[in-house]
């Protein structure tokens, strides 16, 4: 008996709250004997490396199938020809050889990429993007990443260091934020971002629903929690959101200013929030956007809010491999 | 005797102040035979190509030789497709389809680009950004244009709107510009933006020259009259071109995150102000960037901060002609 095509490959997503790793089919979609678990960064690089390693096995074992080889979407710069994190601060990791590590304990081909570039292809190779050739992603969670895929391929840039949307600065000096820049985009519209600017000015909302949660527990404030609210149609909620929401506006049109792109996708918590979000998003960028431009663009949810990053990562191996 | 290989290109640069032609060689390189032009949009469309294509047939002429086509450089939106500049509100011109008018005045092959394209282009094929495969060029003068060159190619986007780096907001809400956008580099860093902030404080500046020349003529105060006035040092001048500088610098670094370029090529009549520029530039925008996307950057004047257009939109109609 000869072995058949290859019909799954492993997608890994490495975050600093969880560690996912899910089988996706060969020929894209959703993964299922979906694992997970959590980041622990605490317990030191081999040992999370080796609850990886455990992860994709289980992940094999629980559906009965071998992969053609394991993708993984890390956070943090990248040497992606030596196949190395150079630093991920949320992990703790630095210089960490991960291909290999993983490739030795497996037997497997391992294929890196940045988490950000991952959802972003994921998306572009079986989600909202489909089919397009100018795709820009963006990742609203603990941090905002972005990923940039021109004529099917991930845009890395002249050091794999490309598509730090986050970092992009719209509000010339504006708040520090977490990189030492001043007035990024990261600094308002990140999911901590978004919960800070809730709880301070939740004094002047005692009937929001957020209110209620500080008060009577279990609170504070999260981003979840304010997106639920806003959601949910909380004044104040919708408010904050809203605020953030005009702030990504302008880091929308930035990009529709520059990349010209026919899609721009959205994904990550605070995309959860929807039309609350997406509403004055649509309207402020539209405002600062040239006709021509702003009528090529598609501002969207993300199709696969949780899985792109595992799609995406297994589509890289993909592309390693096949070509 | 049968006709050698092209030998030359008319590179043509259409501006809102000035028209340029030139015979650029078909290898490359600078225009020789250069006949130039004021704008004169008063005069209507039709008249004005009548004139450009005057000036080709001089340049041509001029040189005693023919060409292998006509590459024009034009400010605004266009679609190249169909060779028609959609708006170009500096000229007056709507739908106007300028690349069959030329064609058929001069029965020779003619292909349009946008003009901070075709400069970032020229600095690719022959200038600052030779053998990079990512440059982004930025021409600082009435308006602030960009051009994207990736992989040797102009990045036009979905409807070749892209590389507008002058109406990317850097301080959210800000200066209204004249895009109808807020905080947009164009209206701190543009010509008009520099002379008009530099007239405004000018009282608190009794010892500026730039005071001397609008006190006693000829006045008022340009961009040009800053640009040289901080090249010599004057110290309030020098203010001036480096409050521009930081903000500059703000669009540059976001360049640097989304793109992460080899190469940052400033052109037009600010980068002539030199290291008074350059220096607080690079300065602010190290500090705003990651190692390893700065240390892959250069950010240079460009090498043809006149001509860069002209050989640019040569460059497009050999890239048109011979693929």
């Amino acid at each position: 008996m000869t072995p058949g095509p290859p019909r799954w490959i492993v997608g890994v997503d490495i975050g600093g709250t969880s560690l996912r790793a899910g089988m996706v089919p060969f020929a894209g979609g959703e993964p299922v004997a979906v694992v997970t678990g959590p980041s622990r960064p605490e317990e030191g690089a081999p040992q999370m490396v080796r609850r990886v390693v455990g992860m994709v096995r289980d992940s094999m074992e629980s559906l009965g199938e071998e992969a053609a080889g394991i993708g993984i979407g890390v956070p943090g710069p990248l040497d992606r020809a030596r196949g190395i994190v150079i630093e991920a601060p949320n992990l703790g990791w630095r210089d960490l050889p991960l291909r290999d590590m993983v490739a030795r304990r497996t037997g497997l081909p391992v294929a890196l990429d940045n988490d950000a570039n991952c959802a972003a292809y994921g998306e572009w190779w079986m989600g909202a993007g489909r089919g397009t050739q100018r795709l820009i992603g963006l990742t609203l969670g603990t941090g905002i990443g972005g990923g940039i895929v021109l004529g099917g391929e991930i845009y890395h840039g002249a050091s794999d260091s490309a598509g730090e949307v986050g970092h992009m600065s719209v509000r010339h000096p504006g708040r520090t934020c977490s990189c030492g820049g001043r007035g990024c985009v990261e600094a308002y519209a990140s999911g901590p971002a978004l919960a800070a600017r809730a709880a301070e000015g939740i004094d002047s909302a005692p009937n929001s629903s957020l209110a209620t949660l500080v008060r009577e527990g279990p609170g504070p404030v999260t981003a979840e929690a304010v997106c639920g609210a806003a959601a949910a149609g909380d004044a104040y909620a919708m408010r904050v959101v809203e605020e953030a929401a005009r702030i990504l506006a302008v880091a929308v049109a930035n990009l529709v200013h520059l990349f010209n792109p026919e899609i721009i996708v959205l994904g990550g918590g605070l995309a959860g929030a929807g039309e609350v979000l997406f509403g004055p998003l649509r309207a402020e960028a539209r405002r600062r956007t040239f006709r021509p431009a702003w009528e090529a663009c598609r501002i969207v949810a993300a199709r696969f809010p949780a899985t792109a990053g595992m799609i995406g990562a297994a589509g890289v191996l993909k592309r390693a491999i096949h070509g």
